[in-house]
């Protein structure tokens, strides 16, 4: 699968809400899509497991709470509100392709932790090769589970790229 | 650094004794050179700190001895079998180059420990991409040390490409 010197391979970018994860992408598609071979990108978006909410932010200081702590309609405006940022991320990735290269794109959200998600993905995709951000948790959560990039770079079966939003850019995509 | 839209990029890659390295290097020269842009490719062999002795083997049962219990004979034995060894491993490397792309090729042996020179020199050398394989410690270091490529992965400042050598390909590179 990673011997990809055939006419056609598939380029798997995980994206999320982060500016890394877009500057993750926007590389990919300056640096990796070529006209050499017949690319397919997949857009992929992890939703956090539905027993966990994290719609209260995305910096680091998320909230876990357990999902039996609030009530149906609670839960119904998070998993909506989960949905609205998971087309929202998908819309900004699609237009940033459209913008930067000449490519076939298909995208997908799945439910789960990101770490396994991408993982399970890239192999049931076919992936040969993984594009991602370096980070992708906030910092408590990394400091416990361990940054996202990291996991797939050990667990992922294909080659994984992991590309780190410069700190001195600030409109670098 | 990491923008390279621009004409030219500078690949480094981390060569090392493994077939994993060869086949991260393989895998770069078939997906990431191309004729699209001026690259460059950075050919970096990081030899252990002279201090400690790897000349037994490589495959994670490696004998850690301090330099005063040798002789300096057999410290200027070791450090000619350390030479060698560089050597050929940038050969095959140089080999490999010259089989697989039209691309210009740097060559650089330093010395020291892998996980810390690599990032210095993907700074030192104006990296716009970092290629290796997964792991380049044997596992007893490994469990200590943690593996070079999480190291690079979260260190370096350029973008990181880790490649696998898939396990049912014998052949691959």
């Amino acid at each position: 699968m990673a011997e990809a010197e055939a006419a056609e391979r598939r380029v798997l970018v995980a994206v999320d809400e982060s500016e890394e994860s877009m500057h993750a992408l926007s590389w990919c598609l300056k640096n990796i899509i070529s006209d050499k071979f017949s690319d397919t990108l997949l857009l992929l978006y992890v939703k956090p497991p539905r027993a966990v909410s994290t719609a209260l932010d995305g910096t680091g200081t998320r909230c876990y709470t357990e999902a039996f702590l609030f009530s149906s309609d609670v839960m119904l405006a998070i998993e909506k509100y989960g949905n609205e940022v998971a087309d929202c991320v998908m819309e900004k990735a699609k237009k940033l392709c459209s913008e930067l290269a000449d490519v076939k794109v298909e995208t997908r959200i799945e439910n789960g932790d990101a770490r396994d998600v991408i993982c399970q993905m890239a192999d049931k995709l076919g992936a040969d090769l993984l594009v991602m951000g370096s980070h992708g948790y906030g910092l408590i959560k990394r400091a416990f589970l361990g940054s996202v990039s990291n996991h797939c770079a050990q667990n992922a079966k294909c080659p994984v790229m992991i590309v780190k939003k410069p700190k001195s850019t600030s409109n670098s995509h």
